[in-house]
């Protein structure tokens, strides 16, 4: 069984941390330079769009899925990490970590799948059961990673609820299902969370920032490997997306595509499940949590859905106004309407009600993402303002505040 | 370290044989059924191709890539063949086989990085180097998982060349050399032995067959894990491919796409260096060795390659007559004349010079691959007759003659 490390970083490690870097950024610029190179290729491959919110929007075809290329490098750059960290015991008397091993192994290969299906999705536009399914399957490789090194399924309870639950909990094979279901909601979270410039990638390197700096604080003074584990992955993720946020960026050169959202989405989870910050991880997700919560009405179609929910262009302002939703008020269920009710309350949507001429009741709602809440709060904005601020909410609520509940608020609840 | 056992098969491998067989019969139905589903996806996706060898083929678009879905659900199949197969350890006093466990791992993440690459072709139509450069590192996984289980990079000498050369040699760096040469081999041999109905699929299943055969025998009265190991691939992938070739057989209703070639020559080399029966495996590719070797003096561009070297039409008769190539004569560099002199000699290619008007001396020669040399020996041939005669060589060649060799003439050359 896995043995936790507790000595301070030692050379080889750092060495192998500065190779991390280095290659991170060669892989940068490597995205960078064939993002222009394949950009005939995808749109010869129709794997195009036109960016519906510019006034110009019918006259530039925008490459799609070039996520593709970012996770490409990155998967590159993760088998050369391999052999580096794995160098290490490449001479024939060292004792191979095979416990180690299996965890890149199958973190790969879950991430691998993922962007398998995300380039499938971009390029064939599969149905949603598909996506719901597929990360389920992918993730079966993790759960077994996560049995065989430490099959503890026992969570310890915060103080408050001790008296009257006890010390602590074994979930048993609920621990795997809530494991599953971390990696479906990251895989599907970023891509609910879209639709506007920069938004995808922007938050993505967030998160993946985010979990960097975590990884950095616990690794003072004392050796992790979990939290090495996690660093050689996110100091790559960011290398290879950030050439992707700078030409994702508003105006948009290029589209991520799904392939971007379950890439980067598939990672976090990896790296939580197995670095074992999981539910840390997930405070980094609070923002995707309250949008994933403020979509369960139209997911579940409890209200009406539209095909696209992102903001509509006011051409004349050259800002974005919320999208809206119709749909006669006699079609609405009653838990559809205690919804639409609940939401309204707290700001979150704006809606109205008007008679069309034959008397008929319609409702007209702003759809429910946090990007049109947004929008409803500061009235219309140019989309590079509305990404910043956007960007701006992730930093408080998916960075200064998981910080604050982890460093500080947890004392209340934890022994240290 | 790696223990071989040695002992019968016990009732749980016998129970998960049976598993494996039930779903890859399962996955064989699933993939049946996806096929006329995804096809409008597919030809939406500007994934078809035009059938150049039938009479009325500007007239029915063809879905590629098919194979797609192939590799899709065998990727599937066997993340849920991970499991069973290793259930048996899933109780906490067990002691998980952290050493099998990486081998199926390093297996799924290089054959789902050459599905992923080989549907990117499809899509995005990639560059020979990068074709050739990939496989090799996808193969790394692999490599090291083969250094952490085994480490010997010793090879027995045959008999003969004993008294001059030794009893065995230690090939250290160039074993692994060997084994990613391999990769890139079977990753590229089945898709330049190509480009008739029925032929990628169908000379896939055979090598498939060979496998599974092969490693039925070795399995008989021991249980060899590494036999096991390659049986619990080779079930699925026939199963999965079966219906590809069903419909892929001449007159195909589907092509498979590069995504094919690379999905079943990865899935092979994978088993024949984790199963430690390469050298075995490549005897089952004597027909893609035999077409590689062929195909050398156009792939290096001693002789003039064009775009496709597939057989061309007589529409007249409906039957294939070879391809040709038409160049200057004083072209040809010395090696390119020497080159087309032998395979000439040998009758593995045809050619004839004539003169222009300007008297430029030009050669019409044959293209260099097997298909094109069964043309010249038979005749026009009907594109499916040529299909089954390809396939009888892969028969006679590429599993009955390894049988012999591997069972019969092994003796002269090493102790049994």
């Amino acid at each position: 069984m896995k043995q936790n490390h507790t000595s301070a970083i030692d050379r080889f490690d750092l060495f192998t941390l500065v190779f991390d870097i280095l290659i991170s950024i060669v892989g940068g610029i490597i995205v960078n330079r064939l993002i222009p190179i394949l950009k005939e290729k995808f749109i010869r491959a129709q794997l195009w769009g036109y960016d519906l919110n510019k006034r110009n929007s019918r006259e530039v075809k925008i490459a799609e899925s070039q996520g593709v290329i970012a996770a490409g490098i990155f998967l590159i750059l993760m088998f050369i990490m391999i052999a580096i960290v794995f160098s290490e015991h490449l001479h024939p008397l060292s004792d191979f970590p095979h416990n180690k091993f299996i965890e890149y192994l199958a973190a790969l290969l879950s991430i691998c799948c993922m962007v398998l299906l995300g380039f499938a999705d971009d390029v064939l536009d599969l149905r949603w059961s598909v996506k719901l399914m597929l990360p389920l399957i992918a993730s079966l490789p993790l759960l077994l990673v996560y049995f065989a090194n430490y099959h503890s399924t026992t969570i310890i309870l915060p103080k408050p609820v001790r008296p009257l639950l006890g010390h602590q909990w074994n979930l048993g094979i609920l621990y795997y299902v809530y494991m599953s279901m971390v990696s479906v909601f990251c895989t599907n979270a970023i891509n609910i969370l879209a639709g506007v410039n920069g938004l995808e990638v922007g938050q993505s390197i967030v998160i993946a920032s985010s979990i960097l700096m975590f990884n950095l604080i616990e690794l003072q003074g004392s050796c992790s490997e979990e939290h090495l584990f996690s660093l050689y992955f996110m100091i790559p993720f960011i290398g290879c997306t950030f050439p992707i946020l700078l030409r994702n960026w508003c105006p948009a050169q290029i589209f991520v595509g799904d392939t971007l959202c379950y890439f980067s989405g598939m990672t976090f989870a990896v790296v939580g499940i197995l670095g074992h910050f999981s539910k840390t991880m997930l405070l980094f997700f609070i923002p995707q949590i309250a949008n994933f919560l403020l979509s369960i009405p139209q997911l579940f179609h409890f209200i009406p859905c539209p095909r696209h929910r992102l903001p509509r262009l006011n051409p004349e302002l050259n800002k974005l106004n919320p999208s809206e939703v119709e749909f006669k008020k006699k079609d609405l269920k009653p838990l559809g309407w205690l919804m639409l009710r609940f939401f309204s309350a707290i700001k979150f949507v704006r809606y109205r009600e008007y008679k069309m001429h034959d008397n008929e009741v319609m409702i007209a709602t702003t759809n429910f993402t946090i990007i049109n809440t947004v929008l409803c709060w500061t009235g219309p904005l140019h989309e590079a303002t509305l990404t910043r601020i956007l960007l701006l909410i992730q930093i408080i609520f998916g960075t200064a505040l998981p910080f604050f509940i982890r460093y500080y608020l947890v004392k209340f609840f934890y022994e240290s």
